[in-house]
């Protein structure tokens, strides 16, 4: 599993008063952490500062990439932050996210196509929410055909479903647990990814919903998630499914989480 | 997800000693508060107690049903003992198991298909324990074919994958999750069920990947589980997982569990 580190967004107040002082030792440590306890990628995203966004993201990802040794996931749906954001970052960002929808898709296409990077499908068509398995599978081969021709390996492709609450629609769990199936066995080698939070909006007790939506979406071959690995009842779950799963040799790397007493069960 | 209640079962000490000493007052609170929280099913299983084996299972058949208005998963590798258990249980019972033994098989075939009983039917064939898929699938075949040729229908098979330990190879969970799939497709309207806990013997915080095993076993198709349905954080893990599969209208169930208390994060 690839683990994309989701605290350092400023839709949480901490992190916007952070980004506000430029409290680029507050930040950093948030990214430690999430580096510490197992993130392969620290999401970024200032999307509510609104016009300050590009700026504000730019100063993320120098302060991040100043504290960890880590690629960063870029969050904002505006081309322009992202290409920006890209311009000062280190290695190889995942670029989160490109759409159907033809402005964000025509002015990211070429930016993404043009250098190293893992880029985030969200399974949004032009005009409306995806509902079913089909619109969601429809949406994604879309994107990674647009991709692809543009000479993007789908290794480096990451379709998100788009998760929505199942306190409006029961059958939401189900839509996108079956649209990373299909995806996952259509498409060889692509990568799937999800947050997990939407899906419980509106429910009591969240954390419990997202962690087990979290095991399910696994049970369906999903490679990756925006999730916060500090949580070590969500890692505990992670890590015990991915070693059922049979993702982990003679369950070594349980074992040693355990031993450094990050496998709980509360 | 039916649910079967696994709490009486002689291997434990308390019980044994309620056994031995007749304490129907002890046994009858156990049934009663498996029933309280949820089993469709209670087990009784009283395999230690060797030759007074079918004597004890009669006593637990007639103390448990005093005690509560449900039918019985009668647990016992001997023919004997569950045919004079059948003899005395009200209702219809849960007959575990039929595997693929000769003994086992011939001896009870005629008994199971003479009245209206639940059938667990375990992959176990002659001669081994089986370890890939495609074992599993081909044992529980031929069991759902001796079964449905003597007028046994689908819905009351239950087959067993038969769980191993991912401690001794990472690949039995895999197969067992394989295994389920594979069944419920080709026999629509056939059960799965399985015990959880011997998929994590030998590995520690046993109870973390038994609940994870449990979520994803749902995810491939499972219907039935035997298991402790006074386990909190189990049959949260297990409310959710049905809302998040579909399987809970207007999230009705898992919300009423959450309003008695029964949705716990820790």
């Amino acid at each position: 599993m690839i683990i994309v580190g989701e605290k350092i967004n400023t839709s949480r107040t901490r992190i916007a008063a952070a980004v506000e002082n430029q409290d680029s030792h507050f930040i950093g440590q948030i990214a430690i952490q999430q580096a510490q306890a197992g993130a392969h990628f620290i999401d970024v995203n200032a999307g509510t500062f609104l016009e300050r966004e590009s700026e504000c993201l730019r100063w993320l990802v120098e302060t991040v990439q100043n504290a960890v040794d880590l690629p960063l996931c870029l969050d904002s749906p505006s081309p322009q932050a992202l290409t920006e954001a890209m311009k000062v970052h280190r290695g190889e960002p995942m670029i989160n996210s490109i759409s159907l929808e033809t402005e964000r898709l025509e002015a990211l296409l070429p930016v993404v196509a043009g250098q190293p990077c893992h880029i985030v499908a969200l399974c949004m068509a032009q005009t409306s929410m995806p509902s079913t398995v089909a619109e969601r599978v429809e949406v994604g081969s879309q994107l990674i055909k647009h991709l692809t021709e543009r000479g993007v390996p789908l290794e480096r492709i990451y379709v998100d479903p788009l998760i929505q609450p199942v306190s409006v629609d029961t059958q939401m769990g189900g839509a996108a647990l079956g649209a990373i199936q299909r995806i996952m066995a259509e498409f060889p080698g692509v990568n799937t990814i999800c947050g997990l939070s939407n899906i419980s909006f509106g429910l009591p007790v969240r954390r419990l919903i997202n962690r087990n939506f979290l095991v399910l979406c696994m049970a369906h071959g999903l490679s990756a998630a925006i999730l916060d690995p500090t949580d070590k009842q969500l890692m505990a779950a992670l890590l015990s499914a991915d070693m059922l799963l049979g993702n982990d040799e003679y369950c070594e790397k349980y074992i040693e989480a355990y031993q450094q007493g990050l496998i709980t069960d509360r």
